[in-house]
């Protein structure tokens, strides 16, 4: 299958050539063929005319929950305590693969038509959400996120559950679909887990070549805990054991110190910034600039949607290239441009993915953006109009893997009312009895 | 024309019965008629189905510059003083009363497919905007944002463009179309004006018995200068020269005493919290917890959209109920409920009018939000969907005054291609020269 964009200004992330205007992008298979201002030789299966449309990278979401699009807005208002405890746990307690199949399905549906071709994503039940990913088209980096709240000296891997899962995903799903899952080792997070596990884990990544997915330093208590129960850092503490040999995605990090910032730096940990989930949990604001300074590389993600309580990332986008002003009182912190970069090319770079930039030889992850719409006219600047006006639904395109998978509203790969009809039917009077 | 909303949710706002399931509306003229779980009597002229969807009180902007929707990310990037040097304020000499009606028909239309039924307004040729507005159908309260530069004991209101202009204003439009133009007093800001503006401006808006818009305490700057100048904050300066006498509009109030919080909830001064524009010029975050813990009436307001750069009040609702979470670590602070009332009931008491609540005998500004969206599934409570998880783009109807001006994408009052081809073929060649 060959296409060509034609026609379109293309916000491509490619320093070399970073905006594009009656811009030609030919897709060959799975890959970018060609991208410039000429149109290149040869036929195409589809010529789609991208005139008053911008061409850009597919947005990464590299770091979600995204079956939690269940428990939508489930508990909101009460306080994190009473929030995990009264709602959420409970209602996890009752998933199975059938509804975290279905929760996946929903949220996939969310997160394509605004704009997601890839994500990272930690959740229970990880093969039902490896069938659907497949199925959906989108690339994903999966894990289950290892716990272990065993007595430490009782850790063994051999009856770890989350160590025999970890080795029975990599079997099963590493690389299925030519590429399209990576299954990544994980730790839930320093506080869920023991020394044995951290090991085991860096050790299990070493020997399959796998990413690393974990959460550090979400809130301050957790942040402090680890201080006083180890007298170093998360980020620190992990690093003592390996766990960052092979670098990894370290999601929320909204309170991690000037010198975990140099170890990130130096071990090529990605900080996933996720804005709106870390206001919604009162956790609090991520020092994204002194980070970026620092030179780590940062992501964002959505997290689950029950703390956001949305899918689409040009909201990450704009409250990232937003609050960073306010609160920092510096009109000049976190650009359009860098914001865009978090979710294309640094979100790509997390995951180890050859894709967020639009170049020849890049995976075919690409989504066109309506710039006729009212909220995007007129348009000074296609980065500040992506950044500061897009909406996820300003999406008319999606293209993940060189196949459209979204146009205009419908939907290629998944069904809707299928999907409806099984979170009504089968998940959610599983959960919640109704 | 009579109509028949049927087998809604209706999230009414009104405290004596908050969430109606399947519940029926009907609107007579331009007022609501009934609200309740059983069929009204009588035949209508239309009847529509709610089923699947969610009603509400159309959403009331109470702070904003609609015109500048032609600057729409204008000279992002820069600092605050060079934003306005370079970029915003050279643009806005350029412009004319032709460009002012091209700006606001596209602000509105923006507005309108993303539920807003009702503006506070405060820019230049705003006769242009009044006629725009009476076209597309909300209801607005317009200022021209007074200003004098002269020196204070040369003040004359005879002399006095911006009196003069006020003066006008009122004569030819304050009441226009059956109430759905006001005419608002206003003094653009402390900053840009002088005791003498402010005593005739007081006295002008008791006379005609008018509202009042004015910026309030939007920098650290502005708000330390005055108080280096006259000894007081600019709400308590005001103060002293009566302006606050019938309450008004206080736009901004980032940095507002805990003085002023009494003094505005004693004088019934509505703050209109404006958090994207505030995050993005680097202003800081409003105190609104305190505010509303003070007793203040606080509103929302997406401010111009230069400096937003969107005009989807819903971004604002989310925001709103975020931002203090996150700042102030609690997780209880502004809850979805009161950030939908900010931006409904708060707005409507902030612009003097009858609406912002679904109830009989209030005008009908209503507007249908489609909760069948992957994004809005599944509602496990609608407030908190509408707060945190729904768009504008969700909207499918918008009534304003008991009409329908905009359904499933349709425009009913502004002509969108015809919008286009004036800011493309008239405004940005005369303003950028292109």
């Amino acid at each position: 299958m060959s296409l060509l964009l034609e026609h379109v200004t293309a916000v491509t992330m490619d320093s070399a050539q970073p905006v594009l205007k009656d811009a030609f992008v030919a897709v060959e298979g799975t890959k970018i063929s060609s991208v410039g201002t000429a149109r290149p030789q040869g036929e195409f299966d589809r010529v789609i005319d991208g005139t008053g449309k911008v061409l850009m990278p597919g947005l990464v979401n590299a770091h979600t929950h995204v079956a939690m699009a269940l428990l939508r807005g489930y508990g909101g208002g009460h306080d994190l305590y009473h929030w995990l405890n009264d709602y959420i746990f409970p209602a996890e307690d009752k998933l199975d693969a059938r509804c975290v199949a279905a929760g996946t399905a929903l949220g996939l549906a969310e997160m394509i038509a605004s704009g997601t071709t890839c994500i990272a994503d930690m959740y229970m039940y990880t093969d039902a959400i490896a069938k659907t990913v497949l199925e959906a088209g989108i690339s994903a980096n999966l894990s289950c996120g290892g716990v272990y709240f065993g007595a430490p000296e009782d850790f063994s891997p051999d009856k770890c559950g989350d160590c025999q899962n970890q080795l029975r995903l990599v079997e099963e799903w590493h690389g299925a679909g030519e590429g399209q899952i990576l299954v990544d080792a994980s730790i839930h997070a320093e506080y869920t887990s023991c020394p044995s596990l951290w090991e085991w884990t860096a050790d299990f990544a070493r020997r399959h070549g796998l990413g690393m997915q974990v959460h550090i330093s979400e809130t301050q208590s957790e942040h402090e805990n680890c201080w006083k129960k180890y007298g170093k850092t998360p980020v620190a503490l992990l690093d003592q054991y390996g766990v960052w040999e092979r670098g990894g995605i370290a999601a929320h990090c909204v309170w991690v110190s000037d010198q975990d910032m140099d170890i990130m730096a130096q071990k090529h940990i990605t900080a996933v910034h996720n804005p709106v989930s870390n206001l919604k949990l009162a956790s609090g604001v991520a020092r994204v600039p002194q980070m970026l300074k620092a030179g780590v590389n940062v992501a964002l993600g959505t997290d689950g949607v029950a703390s956001n309580n949305s899918h689409d990332l040009f909201e990450e986008i704009k409250l990232a290239a937003l609050i960073h002003k306010g609160v920092g009182l510096d009109p000049e912190a976190v650009t359009a441009q860098q914001a865009l970069e978090m979710a294309t090319v640094n979100g790509a770079r997390a995951l180890g993915l050859d894709t967020g930039v639009i170049a020849p030889g890049k995976t075919a992850d690409l989504i066109l953006v309506d710039f006729s719409a009212p909220n995007l006219f007129p348009c000074h600047d296609a980065v500040e109009n992506l950044a500061f006006s897009a909406r996820g639904s300003n999406v008319v395109m999606n293209m993940a893997r060189g196949k459209v998978i979204y146009e205009k509203g419908e939907f290629f790969t998944l069904d809707l009312e299928k999907i409806r009809a099984e979170v009504e039917g089968y998940a959610l009077p599983r959960i919640f009895g109704i």
